[in-house]
């Protein structure tokens, strides 16, 4: 099976013709204010291949907050600083529970389940502002390399008023620090943490910086390897099993694709040894993912008859 | 990536030697007494691929009790029988619990999380013994005809066996039934279930019945589809996530394909487009699965640097 | 503080009128089709002091399923012949989950929280199958003695309607007995539980039956102790933090007595040094406790000034 | 029965000779560094009933650290100043879990099941930071009033000590204010709660504070009512069923009074009508209650054959 007989510009047209009269029944995010002004109806997807060829429809190019998102960048840049040990500090398996649940937590002696739940996220940016002295530059940085684009930065507003709210982000780390599995400052992990969830980018943008997962962790048209071929396995693995917190199965189930989502509305997804492709609509269903984006990645494998499985 | 430049069996060759004195500290299955008296040192793999080679060493011919991945096939037959309807029964998402749990049904009002934990199996059993007549000999028709290998058959001492101290299967059968989602007689049920986990296959044997989740649902050298391409999906997609019970993010992260263990000390693995595969160890690890099986797939897929991630 | 100068009539009398015409929200109980038959306005209260005296109102001679307040006499029952050994095999903790839960028995291996949950009662019960060559004659035997009354009895009926409908029973004794916390055949465990449940007393037969508990283990106008001092210390305890299932608290809060309800509509209480009160009103409110039962002893403890507290 | 024809002092005599060569197996609570330094054999026990009479042993006159005992204080002046608005903060259950569990918060939305875990107790301080200008003094001027005592202070050096490893309390007070449950800043509550935990008390100081649970509300030899006959019961009945977090059954069981244990190994209980005992003993069972006091406790209603059952 390939790519190459595949015409995705055309498969993308009919998922943005198929989708054109949808109002998504989900709400926008709420909780965090800032996310709450963006428009419901903002809808867009862009597909990055291995040959380099982009295909894309609607709001591809603009940008959006890419929260959770940001998870899959920080376990990159934690699992290639600080290697295995990692793997002490927080484990690998779905944890069917909500993604900022804290009762695992009490059984598992704070070691959160795996790291794309917020407990298991705020463990991995402790382990960043551990190793890094200014830790949301190395962060930047990172993404500026992977993409190649030097204006990807944090959205300063947005961080500023997750921070506000977010009471639930200092129970957790608070909680996980009462384990002693947080190092650093609680007010240090958490600037940190509101920050990388802030980070704004676009459809375009994401899907070319995901292409390493789909690329054994070499940047397209570069010898340089950001991560070994067994990083990027873990990393992919972890994304199918747990990319979608208790929807984790559903998105496999109907997808089958490894994928991480995001409150910002957006979901970015990859195919192994083929693409990388992100999708934004706003409205979440009630497990807090986009339920349009979910959708749309649904026909995507449906109309190629094409995933992982 | 295809296939074809791997030598399979070289690989496997060095898998063979590289465990040859691994004397695994796991311990054989000992709830089910005729299981305990299987020896702990059996180690036989099997690899199939789609073009109809046959890779394998050690013990690989020799049939064993295949337990928990009996549920792969029931799956299928129910998805095949009553399509869809079989997900208002059951869901699809890991339960980040034991397999024998039954504290998940009392927070989801009797809706098993998935149909590889117990209770999601016993209710696809129930799917089976309404729908078929004498649903045994269905079932043993349908791996028959997949497989071409009329001799595959149940082992009624091993039934009998788990029969007689299976009073947890017999609390989960009547704690789905007091939920009303199961709809036949418990004993009946039950009956059914212990004879699918008793069916006795070899490595060789369940490699080539797994073939048709690699093939997109057809049997090769053959133009029959048994499953559609979705169903096939499907299948894969809830091994990947919940095919291991708490331990199936583990796999997922080490191996990096979707596979299904029994407490017989198999494993089955798919490569979608590619190859099944099926390794057996008895000794199992603390969370039920064979401990050499999972470290013999871990090198298979790192040998050759190809999983589906 | 003495019993001595409270005229119970007249407090009995002021909470029939007060109540005369409340019609209480709740459902009777419908899971045993038996017990849905009795008409919901039955109303009837009966205390009995240690100096002899009777004081009731309404249906208060009527028999009706006593259902869990039987747990109570098996209890006691047990504690008599088996003595202390009884604890390792069941808690004394308050469960702070509804009565007919299994997942508290996954966690602690088996051991039930306490005897008034059903897990609990269950084991209670293979304590005594496992003692009395005849455990349902030795039950009543019991009964007789303590209310002097030899007409009290099982209703066939009603435990012929319950193990029709007893899923959730036969799954936990399944279920402990997977743990190895049920000594007897299932079948005839679950038959001696539903007989106990089944017992019809009144309201009059309830507070005469309790004054062994408010009066150190002797029956009235005798020197024979049933139990000791110890042991009614205890089982008034246990009344007192886990009678009333999820609603213990409450009931304790609001009433102030120990005491133990049934799905029949029945609560017994006891006022140890002082009396034992039964009252009758089928409908249950949401947690299976009888909503006007519940508020009508919080009226006699408040109108008398006197609880234990 | 009355108290009158029982010799309190040859009981506390003999209680204190039976324990005189008991090494408590417990350890002194540790994570309160400033706790940890208190030696270990301190070990002193008080008494005092409704004639005013004192009897006592042992280091009886030290004070130490009351910890979890002040939550009735608080709990008494909440419900003085706020009424039965309380309970729509704060549950009447037993909670089934340790002191500081967060699960239980998860399910239920954040209202804590009772005032004497962390949670509640930390929703109870936050009612008074709302209700007082300088509730820190507002607690103090209770107690002096109701003791008549007012060199009963804060210990700074405990509270300062408690903060700075507060993580598990601070998790608690930022997740209740993530569900809207608590109204003021989360340094403010916490301050104030780790300052009432920090009171230190005499085993004299406690009994006689305790004296208004055991008297109706009102303080000896005075007509001033502090809490109304209905506030005192249900202050008792909550001690009965949760002030011994997940082992409140046991002593109930064991002890059969109404009580209230902190870390600081201390102990105080009630019976009603007749008198209120403190006893102080720091080595604490796994539970997190004083080993010896529990004992102690159980010695005194046995050798008195005098509990409230």
């Amino acid at each position: 099976m390939t790519s190459a007989n595949i015409d995705y510009q055309k498969v993308l047209n009919q998922i943005q013709q198929e989708f054109a009269d949808i109002h998504p029944s989900g709400k926008v995010a709420s909780y965090i204010p800032e996310l709450a002004k963006v428009p419901s109806d903002k809808f867009g997807m862009h597909l990055y291949d291995l040959e380099g060829n982009n295909y894309n429809f609607g709001d591809s190019n603009e940008r959006f907050s890419i929260q959770s998102i940001s998870k899959v960048f920080t376990l990159a840049l934690a699992m290639k600083v600080v290697g295995d040990d990692l793997w002490n500090r927080v484990g690998v398996e779905p944890s069917g529970d909500p993604f900022n649940s804290l009762s695992q937590l009490e059984n598992d002696s704070g070691i959160p389940r795996n790291p794309y739940i917020n407990a298991g996220a705020l463990v991995v940016a402790d382990v960043l502002v551990s190793y890094f002295t200014n830790p949301k530059a190395a962060l930047l940085a990172f993404l500026h390399e992977i993409t190649g684009d030097s204006s990807i930065d944090f959205d300063t507003t947005v961080a500023a008023s997750e921070q506000a709210e977010g009471y639930r982000n200092y129970a957790m780390v608070n909680y996980l620090k009462s384990f002693g599995n947080i190092e650093n400052d609680v007010e240090k992990v958490l600037d940190f943490y509101f920050h990388q969830c802030s980070i704004a980018m676009s459809c375009r943008e994401l899907a070319q910086a995901f292409i390493i997962f789909a690329n054994h962790g070499t940047v397209l048209d570069s010898d340089r390897e950001f991560l070994t071929g067994r990083q990027v396995k873990r990393i992919n693995a972890l994304m199918q099993t747990c990319g979608f917190y208790d929807e984790a199965g559903e998105f496999s189930f109907e997808v089958g694709l490894p994928g991480k989502s995001g409150v910002g509305g957006g979901i970015v997804a990859v195919n192994p040894y083929h693409y990388a492709v992100a999708v934004w609509s706003p409205p979440l269903n009630p497990k807090g993912n986009s339920a349009l984006g979910m959708a749309a990645l649904e026909r995507l494998t449906t109309l190629t008859g094409f995933s992982i499985f």
